[in-house]
């Protein structure tokens, strides 16, 4: 009754997500504060004024205040270089079934997101994980000529490592590359330097961004694409027609509108993304420089399993993430940052265990 | 760069979604009324209880509550018989996906909902559009042995024609098929019955629901589907993790719970659909009975793009829909159920067209 594909694949599995507890939550790098007051306005009166109709189904509020903004970030574009998705997730679906045909090949880096893994299951694809170094940088193998690739995901900023390839390394990349390449830039907002540009240059790159880490609108589901208009086009026949709700369309563009939040924002988990690594570094982790809201650290001792259930035992989550037969090593722990006082706690606590 | 599949198509083209104009907008077929108001009240409080957390990734909530309400319409069924989607065209492309692989084939009677056939074309399948008789039924072709079909769109009652089968009809089409059938209950809070029973005997038979029509909530985005526990677990692993957001999450729980609202509500517009009808008949059309929240029209003169443009160009927006080279005629008028006032301007437009 079902497709092969689909009975044989496990399926995602996200990060925890307890409801209602007092948990010191620092497993999924959601941002430890709310969003911007402006969002939470414009949420109320798109309640407000009725929900009976359909949203629009092109988001052009939001696409229209983000060409604006992308452009005082130096991207030369205009709205139909935007399409918008509930959540990057569904932006990755979207571009997944654009591209790739059953029976065809994706590849990514790896360790990195392990959703592309499953978006390739799902679609009936071959999944190659190029394995990084152990100092997480990306080989040529990851460009090697194959007849059957149609797509390459590239997390940049990567999870769970934090690392960052520079704008000229992902050009290179895509450059080498005969299929396209989708640029997540999940985490960006809290890095030095983005591939917006790419776009402009090369019509195989695609930028996928989301509201969900940097703008605190985790449970908003938003995310956007930034791709040249003739990508774009095939990709709109791809998505729900109304994949964007009204109320995510109002919060959202209300969220892009509101820089000064953001630049805030960032620089308080920066600041707090400092002391985070230097904590750790002092309870005996290695950690590898992060350019997202999180920090990758191994421990000499290789007990991450058992600081994993030490700290949720003691009501601090943090993500255990395994990459079996990696040369980088088997396993290690992935700490979101969180507010100075989420730190505290953490920190305090890995002081004893 | 893309898939041929994708290249090739069309693309599903949604009704008008004209923005901050004034028209009489009939033609999607959405509630005339604004949502219940404690639909309203839980999207503030859950905007106000911070957003950067990621919603609840199975909905619990509001499972837990529809399997109640749904035990009271006589559905034996728990919280693990249902999943929730981004609208039920999530849920129809989730079951796509799910059952059908590239190279073989869906089914529906026709015409329907035009979505299916985009659907089955992103997903690279063949799509057998099934005709009806001139009066809307159902000939025995839809259930023709072929061993590429996969599965069987149904939507019941039908758009455009608002045509209901009755649950006895539907369990000897899902007896006669081998693969499952997705019963496409969107309009059935208007209409005399409903399958869910038939999920409870048949593991092939797969039922969805949308708030998009009787909840007055196309613009939140929810829908959900009821099936065996063993259907839903291989459709969960096909969703996207966190597919429903904080909001709509809370939203359509308030909304399932406020039954009294929706019993009201459907009052309303049986008693509009009724007066609707006889006014279209009054003014010369055809009508075809209508279990749903619109009536399906022809006019002896065939003039249907003519008064939908002398309609349009009045402010008053139906959809004229094509089904070239079918027997029961080339094409017609959908006109959805609206308010009292706006029946008044619709009919009186028609009077003079």
């Amino acid at each position: 009754m079902f497709r092969e594909s689909i009975q044989q694949m496990t399926g995602y599995v996200p990060g925890e997500q307890p409801r209602g507890t007092k948990l010191v939550k620092l497993n999924t790098n959601e941002n430890p504060y709310p969003p911007s007051p402006k969002v939470v306005a414009a949420i109320r009166a798109a309640a407000d004024s009725g929900l009976q109709r359909y949203p629009d189904p092109q988001a052009t509020a939001f696409r229209m205040r983000a060409a604006e903004v992308l452009k005082t970030h130096n991207a030369e574009i205009t709205p139909d270089w935007i399409l918008c998705g509930n959540g990057s997730d569904d932006i990755l679906t979207i571009v997944t079934r654009t591209f790739v045909d059953q029976g065809k090949s994706v590849r990514y880096p790896w360790p990195t997101y392990m959703l592309y893994k499953t978006l390739a299951e799902i679609q009936g694809v071959r999944h190659e994980a190029v394995p990084c170094e152990p100092d997480w940088t990306i080989g040529y193998e990851l460009t090697a000529p194959s007849p059957d690739l149609q797509l390459v995901y590239l997390a940049n900023p990567n999870s769970p490592s934090g690392t960052l390839l520079a704008p000229g390394e992902v050009a290179a990349i895509a450059d080498a590359l005969e299929c396209p390449v989708l640029v997540d830039e999940a985490y960006v907002d809290f890095a030095e330097t983005n591939c917006l540009d790419l776009v402009r240059t090369n019509e195989r790159v695609l930028v996928s961004r989301t509201l969900s880490k940097s703008y605190g609108l985790a449970g908003l589901r938003f995310g956007y694409v930034v791709a040249q208009p003739d990508v774009i086009a095939q990709l709109a026949k791809v998505k729900d027609s109304y994949n964007c709700d009204t109320l995510s369309i109002a919060g959202a563009t209300a969220a892009i509108d509101d820089q000064a939040w953001l630049a805030d924002n960032v620089a308080k988990v920066l600041a707090e993304r400092q002391r985070l690594d230097a904590g750790l570094q002092a309870a005996g982790f290695v950690t590898t420089p992060s350019s997202a809201n999180f920090v990758w650290a191994t421990h000499p001792s290789g007990q991450h399993q058992a600081i994993y259930e030490s700290l949720k035992e003691s009501g601090v989550l943090v993500r255990w993430i395994k990459h079996h037969g990696w040369a980088g090593g088997d396993d290690g722990l992935r700490f979101s940052v969180g507010t100075p006082e989420q730190t505290d706690v953490l920190l305090s606590l890995l002081a004893t265990c």
